[in-house]
């Protein structure tokens, strides 16, 4: 039963990859616990700077002897009206005031320094040769998934529609993360014709997996080792889990946030723009309330991600959920209070409890 | 494997249900296949008058001794401000006059109409003694459910969240089927506090499984016998499926309508509250794209769906699937030309090889 071309590929005991959460949750004790329990442990280094990822591969390394992966942002060109600007910064004041401080809004990330940063992330990777490395948000140049492949890390794309899954294949990639629109967090869709793609998992792992050869990852709503085994059913190869693993012990999430978790239910978690200008799914607070009449008038990502950024760091320190990005997928019901390998053991077993069931 | 409650509850022997498609596609041919074949056939009775129920139920009779139902739209209060009703005229008065006729627009549904008709469908119900009662867009009163039962009446409900799932439970049904945001059609959420609750099957199915006693079945995406054997371990009891039946030899859908469905895409299934004033998912074209700016501005359900009725009726007598409702789910790639038998067949064998395939 746990034999899958998911688990070849990634010579890991069991198909479970846990979400390679950007901004902090995956701590190099989450990923390095998941990897021991045979799974694979990620990195979310989306909005990390290569010193910080050498360190974190160091640090997982010194925990785990076993195979991890790492995620990065693709990016791509992006443009703010002088409006867009100017409501995003009056908001962001306006939200800023009700905390009590004041920000300057001077610096924006410009297209040429993503791709700086994108570039020398890729080069840590390869330096490091970390086992597995996957992309969100597009398409990195077949000549970079060239690169990786010919030191043996495994590349992993990610898709929300079949089109978008055979892009991936196209490219050359190894496997594909489908990303159902139960799943928390931004959206991955890159293809400008479906920007907004929303397929629920039930319907994107069937058709996904009929159209690509490559072997599909199920990413979306899975919390549980139901879960895992429907997907499988359903023809995917393997899982990918955030939510699941944002309330474990080892993960960074704040306190406050992974309590709200634990108490949200499924018509809490709500689809936004305005934390960072691209959709993205999370518990509904203050800020998206606040935010809701004006958010398709925000600057586009990484601008609106850039403006919000000291808000969501000035409420992580006070400890105020109202005003963080609550990340999370629609079956957060199912969130509970484990430590990652306590976890994983669950989600096995309720795997084979239910491949009973149907028997 | 085939024995669940479901199966038990309504004496069938696979938890298949034919969904109730309100509008044509629910002929007593299909209805009687999907009994005949072990699964169960449902009449859309929606908007249809008690003479047309009689006729059909009869009808059925006569094609199997098998076990069918019946699903009802429960009315509700509804309310257009002048400016909605003019926005909805001038719009359907545009839209026909491309298709080269104009109509009159003098007669619209009132709220005592509508429960009158209601009533007078449940009264036909009872008096046939069908199997099956099975009531979308809300909850008739707990009289008219308990009546039904005391008749040995079968009642099942509809939820779109576990709150609706768990208000179905104490109003006294006997199942209740859980619509994720795959599904095609009309939404089926109530509760105005989540009116575009839009919760995938992956995360609805375990939630709403784990929140009642009542069965569970599952709706939406699956057209398969992964998707049946998949919403099994996700907990459901047996499945209603809606897309897939309507490319069946035996649906009453349109030609055109069915042409569409087998060749249209993941994508091309959006949600749009143009036809009907309610929301719901078809294959998008000219008749919606038409209506995107103003969709929001349009009268309710059902005077929405009065005045767009003769544009669907004459695009259908014009074969133009462009102004017609194409209700469709999201997994509508796997739609397929066969008859109802042999897709009944098909499922089981496609249920039975996918669990050998995770022993």
């Amino acid at each position: 039963m746990w034999k899958t071309k998911i688990t070849e590929l990634l010579q890991i005991n069991y198909p479970i990859i846990q979400a390679p959460m950007a901004g902090g949750p995956t701590t190099s004790e989450l990923a390095a616990a998941v990897s021991n329990a045979g799974g694979l442990g990620m990195i979310g280094a989306g909005y990390m700077n290569p010193e910080q990822i050498h360190k974190q591969i160091r640090e997982i390394r010194d925990l785990t002897d076993k195979p991890f992966g790492i995620n990065l942002f693709v990016p791509s060109s992006y443009k703010a009206s002088q409006e867009e600007l100017e409501i995003g910064i009056r908001h962001a004041r306006d939200i800023a005031s009700k905390l009590g401080k004041s920000f300057d809004y001077a610096d924006f990330p410009d297209y040429e320094g993503d791709y700086n940063v994108f570039n020398e992330q890729l080069q840590v990777v390869k330096e490091e040769g970390v086992a597995v490395c996957s992309f969100t948000f597009g398409l990195p140049s077949k000549e970079s998934i060239q690169d990786l492949k010919e030191l043996g890390i495994i590349v992993i794309g990610t898709a929300t529609t079949v089109d978008e899954a055979l892009l991936n294949e196209e490219a050359g990639m190894d496997a594909v993360t489908v990303q159902g629109s139960e799943a928390g967090g931004h959206r991955g869709a890159f293809k400008p014709e479906a920007p907004e793609s929303l397929i629920g998992s039930m319907s994107l792992i069937p058709q996904a997996s009929d159209s690509v050869q490559l072997p599909v990852i199920a990413a979306g709503g899975i919390m549980d080792g139901r879960g895992l085994l429907a997907a499988r059913i359903l023809g995917a190869e393997g899982v990918q889990m955030g939510t699941a693993f944002l309330t474990t012990k080892e993960s960074g999430a704040q306190q406050v946030y992974k309590e709200k978790l634990l108490s949200s239910t499924e018509t809490q978690s709500v689809l936004t723009r305005s934390f960072s200008g691209k959709l993205a799914r999370g518990i509904e607070n203050e800020f998206i309330r606040r935010s809701r009449d004006i958010e398709n008038s925000l600057p586009p990502y990484p601008i609106q991600n850039t403006l919000t950024k000291g808000i969501r760091k000035l409420a992580g320190e006070q400890k105020n959920p109202e005003y963080l990005s609550l990340w999370s997928g629609q079956s957060v019901r199912l969130a509970r209070k484990l430590t990652a390998s306590e976890l994983m053991e669950k989600i096995i077993k309720e795997a084979e409890k239910a491949a009973n069931l149907i028997k």
